[in-house]
């Protein structure tokens, strides 16, 4: 367990605690019970009460790191959780993953039929912008702000982000692909949205060039590192701990970093991704970045 | 055919053609051939070269009628299309209205697949958002200028507008619905983003408020008899003129205009709807809004 025990383990899982808890808070008033014909109740079943919430935290830890806008940074925590969270609702529908069980729950088609979970995922995406641009009358975010944070956003959501590497994981089931394609496909499909979610709360503070790509450097390894985890949690837990179902991906025939590397050269690769990240963060030259640490930390030492 | 066929109809024709060509060359721009695995295929099969661009037009008009910035309303116009495409990928898909055709070709479901139907809707509306916040090196857009686009866009597209409406559309199958309720419907599901069209061209200029309400209403007028003319359309054309299944909602027992009201009143309806949109035109105090009277007017009197 390491690092975590630290002697800032106590002080770390406060903060963790009072973090998560005010991003359920914001979460909950943002996201409409009222949406029309059950929309809400679909929406809200897919993003309350559920998740690591790993991306928020990392939107939160990174602006205090450069002693940003509070207020902003909890609306960029929500809406990148709201992306993540649609991605999850469209990815375990039939004509994708075809996935029952998620977080421990039946998933959102299976519990509101198939459009209504289409559809709260379209409105959950659409959602994160309306989050990311708020009236004058609700925040006192500058205009130059929101529009740096949707293009954050817009740009790891998309095609060259998650939704691309969405495409390639499709197309990539039953094939062989080599560690070079494998990490492409992960670093879309999920290091891009994490590596986003610092890099937003980067953008609520005002810090050199030099700290902010040493904050991306940071961002693309924990993204890396939470994705090898995934793979090596897959075939090591089973479906209780991980909340989802396990051994999923070796089901069906997806590649992995196991599959590609073998177990213990994965197993390598994270704690290498974890001293990469370490190493990005002693480069920002930012005196706050205890949580940064703790949560690459996290991410490679973590069971589900 | 009344209006259209004014001194005007030469002009405006041109105007449309060479405003169409100039919004179908930006998509084409910013549509990505290069997605990874057929996503940027499947996008720009669903974008390019079809539907009639309304919303565009709706935007480049009102952009003219306030004399605002011309760069940001193509994007903005691009923007809304990419919105538009998107939903109608994701409504024809086997979960919601099951349809194969559209514009005239197989819906994006039937050529690619649903899974990469479903992920190139969703790369869609990150699009729209990408389009709306350009980097500093493509475009003199300003930031406050990106962040109030978006923010129109996404709350017309989310659970209050677009999404919201097709979550009613989807529970009210079967159903008797009042006028009313059909209104509201019909508002979110296809009025709010025609309104959101002339809103963002609206913001492109400078205007006053009063002036922005005018738009508003006519932009109101335009969307809901938009959709009282699609009804009556889906009841008299045939599949060849409409480029889409005729008879859709008939056979599929929705509520429609036509079956609230009857055939004569529906047409009366958009009649006047049409007179509403006129009259807002003339409360903008704004000289040059005749592409936009010419645009209310082709939207009563279209045939597909």
């Amino acid at each position: 367990m390491g690092r975590v025990l630290s002697v800032d383990a106590g002080v770390f899982e406060q903060w963790m605690q009072r973090s998560l808890a005010a991003c359920e808070s914001a979460l909950d008033a943002f996201v409409p019970e009222d949406a029309p014909a059950g929309l809400g109740e679909a929406m809200r079943y897919a993003v309350l009460d559920g998740g690591k919430r790993l991306r928020p935290l990392l939107v939160l830890a990174t602006c205090e790191a450069v002693a940003g806008h509070a207020g902003a940074a909890m609306r960029a925590a929500c809406a990148v959780e709201l992306i993540h969270a649609y991605s999850l609702v469209h990815d375990d529908m039939p004509c994708m993953d075809d996935d029952v069980l998620r977080r421990g729950k039946p998933t959102v088609h299976v519990k509101f039929g198939e459009a209504q979970a289409m559809l709260a995922g379209d409105a959950m995406q659409a959602l994160a912008f309306e989050v990311l641009t708020p009236d004058e009358a609700d925040s006192d975010m500058a205009p130059a702000l929101q529009a740096r944070l949707c293009s954050l956003l817009a740009r790891s959501a998309g095609h060259a982000g998650m939704a691309g590497g969405q495409a390639i994981d499709l197309a990539s089931v039953g094939k062989q692909l080599d560690e070079c394609t494998l990490r492409d496909m992960h670093r879309r499909k999920t290091g891009v949205l994490l590596q986003a979610s610092v890099m937003m709360g980067a953008a609520c503070g005002d810090i050199s060039l030099a700290a902010r790509q040493a904050l991306s450097d940071y961002g693309a390894a924990l993204g890396l590192a939470f994705q090898v985890v995934d793979d090596i949690l897959d075939v090591t837990q089973d479906s209780t701990v991980l909340g989802k179902t396990a051994g999923k991906d070796q089901d069906a025939n997806k590649p992995t970093y196991v599959s590609v590397l073998g177990l213990e050269p994965a197993r390598a690769l994270a704690r290498q991704l974890r001293d990469d990240a370490h190493r990005a963060l002693a480069a920002t030259g930012l005196r706050n970045t205890a949580w940064l640490g703790l949560l690459a930390d996290m991410v490679v030492e973590r069971d589900n």
